[in-house]
């Protein structure tokens, strides 16, 4: 257990030392490790190896893992305290349009704004290699000041979640006993804003697939035709306008089961984050929230489940007319689910939704895809109480509990395979464009998120549960 | 007006001389007037020279016209009686898929079926270049029986039928005074079946056009917006869900203005064909008829309007998923017309059910396409008694009155401009393959089609009133 002289002694490092490790993290952003595309393969490995070779300098037991795909950096550092497990990615999105781009997207220098901020922009600034360098340095520094880590480490360092992250779950599966912890940390989120910083705790899982309705046993003329035979995309408008009530509640049979209201503490938080629900709506052109009556834009995107539609066809869609009855049509389906909502039962509801539904002549078929329960984690628990003091303690303001509509994940595998939570905590910022030309990462963000770990560390260090949430999690 | 003699003289004439008629064909047939081709222009124009210069020989005042596109040959011949103006289409469509013909589809014999009938496959046999030249044949037999024709005979035969008729209605239009005529008579459509003549009244107009719906200025993230973002497909699909009844009525407000129950002596002749609804569904697949409760599956596709959607689109629609909720989506939707329904009205009622549906932050925008309304030709003319009774002698059974569900553009144009009813009979049979490989034609369908033209010009001869038609569709 460090002792806050060595905390004190760590940040003041962090503070110290903060060009070389710009300098770090600017050498890791001029590796172009796309992993989607296949001529950056040689990059990848590149980016693996660099990080490889630091951790094993910092004095970790250090490896870049071969994987089918892009190699997994594995490196395991033994510490006082309990033992967490890290997560973040080195592989980065493509860069086009590359003429969006104000530099070249792989050469990062540091920039001050007209306001005194200091920013750079990169491919992969903030997403992910900014982030999960925060973390490296925070090791870095503990180890400079206490020649040793709060908590026994492991660093686990994907290279394809751009990709799908084909490579990890084999991978967690392959290699349980050796990734046995107490704890996951991620780094891979956002801040509440620029001064708020947030730990995310729920995440939407998802049911999705495809449904395709077939009638006629090849496309019609809809003058011959039109009238006794029956269309299709008619068909399925009707079933996919039955989807959801007048309020916006799905209609699906037993779609709310598991569906529980917002704790308080966390709807406090989420109360005092002063979130203008119109302003989000109005960043993309709209104005009236289109979810469940009665429900906050917030927790309609964050606590709620909800049924979309991503995508239909069928017929003729081109330039001009054509007068065809089609034979089928098609629709992609996905539904965000929250708290214990299992992703194969809302399924198979919806595919008795459709059954149902269909007239006499019609055959439906159906595309279910790997689904994943929602995440809602403990707010209440010590680790989760220490990481938030810690970084209320940084930031000199309350963190934020947030939720995310989206999945992560490996989230999800974490938990599924390892039996462990997950603590995510990040330090980009909304308007970091990531995805996006001119993706950046603020100098605040590195440099506080560097402080932040340093302290998360240290609390975590401090909780002597957090080496039982494994066998807590797997009793469930 | 011919003698009964001179009939009998005609039909032996067609009798004796049907190897040279059948030549004749077979010569047109060779030119591969394809004429959405651009490479086959000259074959186009090399059809209607033979055309032209045959009825130039046989005495009438004839020409290949020249238009933006391909020659329409227009010829006149005074005769004693009436004035009748024959359409017809000397173009044919590709032959893609070329290795699916027996053999080159530019090379026509006749063949011997078992049964003992005769036939011969090529482009065109059917659709149109036999059918037109039945007409031909006709005027030729009388010509050489009496000398001359029992009616002044026009003959306007295009070469764009299939890919559109862009040249026809402004030839149409530039050519009025030439074209004027009592009655038009078109040989472009089918028998009821291989033994029962038959003339087609009914044809369903068109209300056609596409819907765009807009919500959100970008596509979102599901994940991230699902829920109180709006979906424009959902609210697509919910527009289009309304459209219809349970019961398969058109919801629109005012759309069943106009349209009046078939005429008795339709419905008479309707119920006489015993055709088989069962049938013509299963064929493609289906059983149960879907149009309108309450209508046979020969009302719902020849007297009853409807409205189908013919394309829809939106989203993400390739392999795989994508976590979209996109900006916008679309549809195709057309509306098939009876009696007096109106195109523009009915498509302001759907731009108006549109309207009335859309949710907050939704914009619909539309694009009208030229509409049409249907047609529905007096049973009980003068014009069209005489040519019932003229096919139902030649055939030996009554000649059936006909509906299609679909449109054929030229009966429009005919009436709009030159205020023509027009009477379409033709002998192609249902399985005559037109449009697709292996198209034929009956040896039957062309003698007795010629047969049936020789008796026809002698009874409309009769009619006095055909000279006035004009006059009373001009005044409705």
């Amino acid at each position: 257990m460090p002792s806050e002289q060595q905390q004190r002694e760590a940040l003041a490092f962090v503070d110290d030392q903060l060009d070389a490790s710009l300098e770090r993290l600017f050498a890791l952003l001029r590796v172009p490790s796309i992993s989607t595309d296949p001529a950056y393969a040689d990059d990848c490995a590149r980016a693996a190896r660099m990080l490889s070779d630091e951790l094993a300098e910092l004095g970790f037991e250090a490896r870049a893992a071969e994987t089918p795909g892009h190699p997994i950096v594995v490196a395991h550092h033994r510490g006082a305290g309990p033992h967490v497990l890290f997560y973040g990615h080195y592989d980065v999105q493509p860069v086009d349009p590359l003429d969006l781009w104000r530099r070249d997207p792989f050469d990062p220098v540091l920039d001050a704004r007209a306001d005194g901020s200091k920013v750079f922009v990169a491919r992969g600034a903030s997403d992910d290699k900014g982030q999960l360098r925060t973390f490296i340095e925070a090791c870095r520094a503990w180890k400079s000041a206490a020649g040793g880590l709060p908590c026994s480490v492991t660093i686990l360092l994907e290279g394809e979640e751009e990709s799908g992250s084909p490579s990890l779950e084999p991978f967690l599966r392959a290699n349980e006993d050796e990734l046995d912890a107490g704890l996951a940390l991620i780094c891979d989120t956002s801040m509440w804003d620029r001064d708020t910083p947030g730990i995310t705790l729920g995440l939407r899982g998802t049911a999705t697939g495809e449904v395709r309705i077939k009638a006629a046993s090849r496309d019609l003329h809809s003058g011959l035709y039109g009238g006794p035979a029956r269309n299709p995309i008619e068909v399925l408008s009707g079933i996919l306008a039955a989807l959801k009530d007048a309020d916006g509640r799905v209609m699906l049979e037993g779609f709310y089961d598991g569906v529980a209201p917002v704790a308080e503490d966390v709807k406090r938080s989420w109360d005092a984050l002063g979130f203008d629900g119109e302003a989000f709506l109005g960043e993309v052109g709209l104005s009236v929230p289109a979810g469940e009556k009665g429900y906050s834009v917030l927790e309609q995107s964050w606590a709620r489940p909800t049924a979309e539609i991503n995508g239909i066809s069928g017929g003729y869609t081109g330039d001009g007319f054509k007068t065809v009855i089609p034979s089928e049509a098609f629709a992609k389906v996905s539904f965000r689910l929250v708290g214990d909502q299992d992703p194969k039962r809302v399924w198979a509801s919806f595919e008795r939704h459709v059954r149902d539904r269909l007239p006499a002549d019609c055959t439906a078929t159906f595309k279910e895809r790997e689904g994943s329960p929602g995440i809602a984690l403990d707010s209440g628990s010590a680790e989760m109480r220490a990481v938030r003091a810690a970084l209320s303690a940084e930031w000199g303001t309350e963190a934020a509990l947030l939720a995310s509509g989206g999945s992560i994940p490996v989230v999800n595998l974490l938990r599924d395979i390892l039996g462990l939570q997950s603590v995510m905590v990040g330090f980009a910022l909304n308007d970091d464009n990531i995805h996006s030309p001119n993706e950046k990462y603020e100098l605040k963000s590195f440099h506080k998120g560097i402080r932040s770990w340093v302290r998360i560390l240290a609390a975590l260090g401090e909780t002597e549960a957090a080496a039982e949430t494994r066998e807590a999690v797997a009793a469930i």
